[in-house]
């Protein structure tokens, strides 16, 4: 399997497209290659830094065995297969980014992402999955007021913690990693953890043991009790474990408790839901609002089961509900794989056979 | 990819199942996949020598682009992947038969075939793509009172053929096959066409030619005027062309015209019809007689597709309507193959990742 590049778009610009598909995972993937198929184009968003959604995110190495002519394949394999099979779309990605708002246009709809994209186009197409993932906020009283100016469950920007006291709270993979990584611009990282145990990789555990053993960083087994400051501007963790109560200075703390699945500002779109999730119809998989498609786990009708098989026909459906919204004038004639010549062409670089 | 042997079954025996599938095209065969995750058991019934339908009748050297996961791959390639696919739940095949009539029993259904098979079922699920692949009848009048007795559009068993003298009409692959195949055995075989150009593979139209040369078959261009002979026993082939007429004396006559897609049997089953389709719901694909289902390119619904992804999605959706025919006291608890143990170890031979 080639290695696909993914087109990205650099975050808070504006853009104009004939849909834009909400989520990376593969349905919405899929959703680039059956909307290409009828010569429309999108752009693609997605919250994490990857395409991919929870095959890339929570199973990339766990077999998955009812892809159809697939025997056995993992997510990351799946993945990186449908890139494959839609790179001749040329689909722009807006990678860590998440779909913040929706508002209707005069010739559509228009996207605006939390970094301030702006996406307009002539249909959504939502394929969030179980949603955002979302940070899981630490049971800390009073931690509301520092978020998003000195305490943040994510690193959007490295350089932001630069030349600071840095705590970073957690046992995971994010915690480790993002304390090996910070520790060379930080001017000082704790790692404050509830036990002396890790839950990240093993390599991650020594190197991050190497650093607290050079005098390098500051490793606390303790409870996270309280923050000190005011403000929004955090000046001190507080700390209890069987020696006592204590400080941590610092000027930002960023906490990996792991990630739930939100619905997020989806939620807020406007659409009919069923159970947090969005009810669409059979025929094209469009929401109560026209020009809004939803397919994959997070749309709702009756018999839905949540299998990627089932997002790929729905993306097959949507397309050709979709096309009437972005070539108003055009008639749709249908045609199979085997007779679109062009697209052949593009993947094989040969004629069809006939 | 492996070989991937088929467990077939003598014709004319009785059987009891869960589940007969009707046609063994790509959606018939993978709703044993999605049956067989459910623990419902199925024999697959299909008028072609093989698996695969029309993927391994009509285009199997064909690229097909849009199945998901796979950026190309033959009909045959595909049906090939099925295969393995399948295999670990040991279905049974019943080729070269075709479903002849649907029967109420006290426990379900019984569907007979043309050549006497029985199978006792709990659900029915008709996959037949557009339908039997049915020989076209050649325009020769009176040709209705020798079929089945001494005029043929297909070979059954080849011994039906030894030491008689033949008439073999058409000018396509399956004329030529069998004119080079049944030469052996026959008494004199005449190849009848009504023009000196074949439409075969290059190399069997060169055998036959050859053949012709070495004096062992006779090949007439001619157009076929008429049959000779009475109480279904044909004793010659009245042809013309420019050297005006004559009558090839002859036992049986095969007639190769080519193949039409015809519903077939399945037409009198008493199912609701749309436009020679079949009419389902969205929900569980099931027809207007509970217990019986059709998926695949015969099933009708608003806003479907012939797509072989969609026949996909239609198994899944389908298998959990059956399970309840097949286990009405049983619940249903929904899980993705990531977690079904069992299937792992016998597709991979070790236990999954987690």
């Amino acid at each position: 399997m080639g290695v696909t590049s993914v087109q990205s778009a650099a975050p808070g610009e504006s853009h104009t497209t004939d849909a834009v598909i909400i989520g990376a995972g593969p349905c919405g993937l899929f959703a680039v290659f059956e909307l290409g198929l009828l010569g429309i184009k999108a752009h693609v968003i997605d919250i994490q830094d990857k395409p991919g959604g929870q095959c890339a995110e929570l199973y990339p190495e766990k077999p998955i065995l009812d892809i159809p002519g697939i025997p056995v394949v993992t997510g990351a394999d799946l993945v990186s297969r449908l890139m494959e099979q839609i790179a001749p779309f040329g689909a722009v990605f807006h990678l860590n980014e998440m779909a913040d708002s929706l508002d209707q246009t005069s010739a559509g709809w228009r996207i605006t992402t939390d970094l301030g994209t702006t996406i307009d186009a002539k249909v959504i197409v939502i394929a969030a999955g179980g949603g955002s993932f979302t940070p899981k906020k630490p049971p800390i009283p009073g931690i509301d007021a520092y978020e998003g100016t000195s305490v943040f469950y994510a690193v959007r920007k490295r350089d932001a913690f630069a030349g600071k006291r840095l705590v970073i709270a957690g046992g995971g993979d994010s915690a480790l990693d993002w304390t090996i990584n910070l520790e060379p611009i930080a001017e000082r990282i704790t790692l404050i953890h509830r036990r002396d145990e890790f839950r990240g990789a093993p390599e991650s555990v020594e190197r991050m043991r190497a650093l607290v053993e050079a005098g390098r960083i500051d490793l606390k087994i303790a409870q996270i009790k309280g923050l000190e400051g005011d403000d929004g501007m955090i000046a001190g963790v507080t700390v209890e474990n069987d020696d006592g109560a204590s400080v941590i200075p610092c000027e930002a703390m960023i906490a990996f408790y792991g990630l739930t699945m939100k619905l997020g500002p989806i939620a807020d779109f406007g659409l009919n839901l069923h159970e947090n999730r969005i009810a669409v119809d059979t025929e094209k998989f469009e929401t109560s609002t026209p020009g809004i498609f939803c397919i994959g786990d997070m749309a709702h009708y009756p018999g839905k089961l949540k299998l990627i098989l089932s997002g790929f026909h729905e993306s097959a459906l949507m397309s050709h509900g979709a096309f009437h919204f972005v070539f108003p004038d055009k008639k749709l004639k249908f045609q199979h794989t085997t007779s679109a010549k062009e697209l052949q062409q593009t993947v094989t670089g040969s004629a069809p056979a006939d």
